[in-house]
């Protein structure tokens, strides 16, 4: 998993891991039940807090992204336990989608050019 | 303008006054040149900080959304200050797709499916 932080950001550490986590998945670099680096390992190596780690697993778990269990640490979920998480994040996809709309029609862009650049990234 | 805030979210209050007033533009509720509440009246209107308020309306300034002005306040932007702005805004607006994409892949949801909320939103 590749993690970049960038520090000078407005958006927290802990949601910068949490986004990096969701899109090592997506793109198949984190498998389903694969482990994550402990949270100390990961502190450790981005030279950060090992609460901060903490958090961004402990929202993860949460959204139902990854499990964990205090032997073998946090994986990445898989299953069950996924699919009964996807509804709630669907709803929230959907409001993270209205202000992703809202600032491409003030920018002036149109919905087929919105529709482009989610088909390249897809 | 509505303007609700959330207090328990994970989003920072500043951002989510940000948003809204980006939202209200794209929904032709605050039309280009129209004057924004002053700092301290939406402060005591939302019972917020004006530190808080102040740090929106500069993020809204830096984004090119809003002019400022010491007499007259802050304003929507209209004409080429807007425009000049529109680019940096489309390259913050592609990263923001590519978290987008990577959730709603993980969630497994096909990209018609994504088109097809867009086309709803848009």
């Amino acid at each position: 998993m590749i993690l970049t932080l960038d520090f000078a950001s407005d958006i927290p550490i802990y949601q910068q891991i949490r986004n990096a986590v969701v899109r090592a998945i997506a793109d198949g670099q984190l498998q389903p039940g694969e482990r994550l680096p402990t949270v100390r390992a990961l502190a450790q190596e981005a030279g950060i807090n090992s609460m901060t780690v903490n958090k961004a697993y402990q929202l993860l778990k949460q959204e139902g992204y990854i499990t964990t269990d205090g032997r073998n640490g946090a994986a990445v979920g898989s299953g069950p336990g996924r699919a009964a998480a996807a509804s709630a994040r669907r709803q929230k996809l959907e409001e993270e989608l209205k202000l992703i709309v809202a600032e491409a029609k003030v920018n002036g862009i149109s919905l087929g050019e919105l529709e482009q650049m989610i088909g390249k990234l897809y």
